[in-house]
């Protein structure tokens, strides 16, 4: 056998550099615009400023950012915290660490001090970056991190604090002038822990290579469709999986980029896309839910908002029900597009363009939105049953999610969780914890966390389709669905409801008739209960396992037919 | 210092694999048609034929090859060499070859039969599969190839032909079930040489990573904008510098593919275009010129075409005329969209796209598509002077054009023409031998060939620039500019024209006076030749050299002015 033959191409790494070049040199003058707390009003709520800045400014404020970082004795390799919110300043720390070498480690604004220091001291961070309004948080950060060397505010703060740094005065004082180290496109470039629902939270680094190669995947129109022209809002935060990538997949096309900081809500949020003609947003189903409300409540008062300009509100995070999908669409002429993805794979692993010759406004094209979608380029997805069998992809076959790809993580920080990557027929696959089935056009749609799916008598119930059936009722504003036991049966089907303001609970067997057309008897909940609300974690998904918790010892009160 | 932190990210190379398994599981039932030469009329000129396939059996019939060239001793590293026009054949070799880990190597339809010998020689091609058209040229180059073991002919031949393979019932005897080997990304995928103006062609050889990054970087909607509702026609040829990657980029994306083979002649380009409802085509000046004139006649006619689902004619290879861009937009509303690389690009380098807020059918927006465009990301792109300094990015300052990427070649087969590749600060460049601008927003305007370019008085003159004046002048039909020596200035420039039909010869003054708005009066042409044709060479570029040697004992007949 002959040798395999080496190409004569270039061997050029794949880099975080090249995208803050591109920057620096091609959209220098493209806005990056803020939405900052400046000060807070009478009833202590933050007030919006907005602050408006460039890529050339944030470019070269990335690199006095690097330099200052390096005369701090941050090196290659080093762990640079962040715990902000999405501005320009945090931009500036996505160009700025990676490009010098070091690991821009994201960390979420929403646990608990105690939390954020476990985290703080599992990835050794030497230097932590904070937004002026969680300085309260640093005190107790300071007391538990010993291994913390440097902290820096990013903004004024009411009063001094000791022996902490002011990120703009520090960066002042260093060039823009910065020598880029020859970088190994292998080696890190952000961090990023799991939300940890089981268990302690888990580190994912994602690689240079793994960053460049998302948001070439990224771009193109049957993804997310960025270019120059468009305007972006990322509403998703940055402080957690990169904002979905999309800090870098703007910079790379030259895109607009808005921030909306800390104010996410439908009236500012609608403010943000009015007033900056945004084209693409991205946020989860809660952020479109307080955005609906806010347009159906403007509609209503005869002073709509002017949204033309936007083309596509990314969803991901959790699924989006189809009656969202449904009600943006036909109350307000916008599209929701679903991308699905996990702190593991970057995260984007698919998105629900819909193909050639479906409209938008069909049936099919509803059903084709509210499923996750289909493989971005070089992303692997199969189907394993529980007895690791390769699964058929028929659109009805349920199985757990694996997914293969050169930004899908081969394994956590320190080696912690490897019985979630399995060898399959000699190559390393990452198992999602997800149910999903896929259609013969390559659609997946996400059934279940398997550790939430309803096993029932030996078959699989998948919650989430109950869940967002029941949203499409008019008395339901949320829903979910959990198993609770059952002697004969294993597990069934209990129905946890938040109600619309003002609406009466509906009961079971209204319910039960409003289901009944799309499932199977077999599948409908044995009961139902209200709450007043339902847990969310810090990343903005229910927490079902507190749900479980709650209902551990509850019983149907009826015999369900079925 | 610490050592570089590696990600966690999986080792998951970028292969040709990768493309294939996509389109025969996500986009199995997307068309690809052909038209295909089936006999001769009475003329004896082909007679086209539509053949119709999908990606499904395209990918399926690939596997089938790589079967089928595994039993003939086709092992990884071997080269295979294709002489084909674009055709679904030649795409299953596009996928099939690489697939198995042997290096697909077109070859220029057009050479001679000595050329493409010296080149199988030179590549030492163990395999040659040949579109039947050229069956001809068999016996020559069998007895020039000893090293060629085996020629596989597409299609039928009027006659048997001792010794050869025909490639249906060749590959119709394997099955489509193929064990992709484990590849490296830096192996080398396919192969294409140097169009060899100057000294014997040089090869380059594609790795599996340029070509997947190329495809990623070519499909955003500021680059080619390809999609999966796209109908893509490439009259570009498969059998020079792979079509301009668009069989790879098209497939990666789901389009559908339409191939004109041998009919590339403005009647048959605009009926494919029409019938298949194409969105994007992609075709060298000449290519354009001739469907410029058929849509002309048509419209004169009173039957114009209907091509409103056209969105962009992509023009490479040379550079289009503004006069052209402007005919296009305004008598048919068609977008021509430069589009710039080189054999050693892969080739994609540049595209024209217009900058938000310019206006398509302004000055600025013509002049600014008549330049070739910005870099795609993670192209570098620099200018250098003769003494190797580099050069301002301001729109004026011509400089030799460098490009380092990924995807540009770092040396040539068995390791000729090293001085094409340079050391700038420890990076390695490839000298493109162009002659640049590149302005503030990253636009780059190719002035000349390095040997194209004029040196009058110690000053540079671009022969580019005159020619796509002239080309707007209403007698000429093509210009091509070429220096004579000059006994003051040492070279002067000259027009050699080719007239429109029935046009009468311009006079020299009238010339002058044409050109005198746009440029210093020392850049017009001393004097002006007509000829019946221009020489042209084997990818339809101008050959200037041959136009020099014509004119090598010229001397303007009077003193121009300057």
């Amino acid at each position: 056998m002959s040798l395999p033959l080496l190409s004569t191409m270039m061997d050029v790494p794949l880099t975080v550099q090249s995208i803050l070049e591109r920057v620096r040199t091609l959209y220098r003058e493209r806005e990056i615009v803020s939405l900052m707390a400046s000060g807070k009003d009478e009833a202590g709520n933050p007030v919006p400023r907005v602050h408006r800045s460039t890529y050339g400014q944030v470019a070269d404020r990335a690199l006095q950012l690097a330099n200052a970082l390096a005369s701090l004795g941050v090196t290659q390799g080093d762990r640079v915290a962040t715990l902000a919110v999405n501005s320009y300043r945090h931009l500036e720390c996505y160009f700025g660490i990676p490009a010098m070498g070091a690991v821009l480690h994201t960390v979420n604004i929403r646990l608990h001090p105690d939390q954020v220091a476990w985290i703080l001291n599992h990835a050794e961070d030497r230097v932590l970056i904070v937004e002026n309004l969680f300085a309260g948080m640093i005190p107790a950060i300071r007391a538990a991190c010993p291994a913390l060397e440097t902290v820096i505010v990013m903004g004024p703060l009411p009063a001094p604090l000791e022996g902490v740094l002011d990120y703009d005065s520090l960066i002042a004082d260093f060039s823009d002038d910065f020598q880029y180290p020859d970088l190994d496109e292998s080696q890190a470039a952000a961090m990023c822990y799991t939300s940890g629902t089981t268990g302690n939270p888990k580190g994912v680094l994602y690689s240079h290579r793994s960053t460049v190669l998302h948001s070439l995947v990224s771009a193109p129109k049957d993804a997310l469709n960025v270019g120059e022209a468009d305007t972006v809002m990322a509403i998703v935060p940055m402080f957690h999986v990169n904002a979905w990538g999309l800090p870098y997949t703007c910079a790379l096309a030259g895109a607009k980029q808005v921030f909306c900081g800390v104010f996410s809500d439908g009236h500012n949020v609608a403010k943000m896309l009015e007033q900056e003609r945004v084209s693409i947003t991205a946020g989860v189903p809660t952020i479109w839910m307080g955005l609906l409300g806010e347009l159906d409540r403007a509609q209503e008062a005869g002073t709509p908002y002017d949204l033309h300009r936007l083309q596509s509100l990314i969803v991901g995070g959790s699924a989006a029900p189809e009656a969202q999908i449904r009600a943006f669409q036909t109350r307000h002429h916008l599209t929701l597009k679903h991308a699905w993805g996990m702190t593991e794979t970057h995260p984007i692993g698919t998105v629900s363009t819909l193909p050639p010759g479906v409209s938008l406004t069909s049936d099919e094209g509803f059903a084709l939105q509210a499923k996750q979608g289909r493989a971005v380029p070089m992303m692997g997805l199969a189907l394993l049953s529980d007895e690791g069998e390769p699964l058929p992809h028929d659109g009805h076959t349920m199985g757990r999610l694996m997914a293969r790809s050169p930004w899908v993580a081969a394994s956590y920080f320190k080696g912690e969780g490897q019985s979630n990557f399995i060898y399959i027929g000699g190559q390393l696959w990452f198992d999602t914890g997800d149910i999903a089935t896929i259609d013969g056009r390559g659609y997946m749609h996400i059934q279940d966390r398997s550790k939430d799916l309803i096993k029932s008598g030996g078959e699989w119930i998948s919650s989430v389709d109950l869940e967002n059936a029941l949203m499409a009722h008019p008395a339901v504003a949320q829903a979910a669905v959990i198993a609770i036991s059952d002697p004969k049966w294993d597990e069934r089907p209990l129905g946890v409801l938040v109600l619309r303001p003002g609406a009466d609970a509906p009961g079971h067997a209204e319910l039960s008739a409003f289901l009944a057309p799309k499932f199977a008897k077999w599948w409908l909940p044995d009961a139902y209960e209200v709450v007043l609300a339902l847990p969310i974690g810090a990343t903005g998904k229910f927490l079902k396992r507190e749900l479980r918790d709650q209902f551990t010892a509850y019983r149907a009160a009826g015999t369900a037919e079925r």
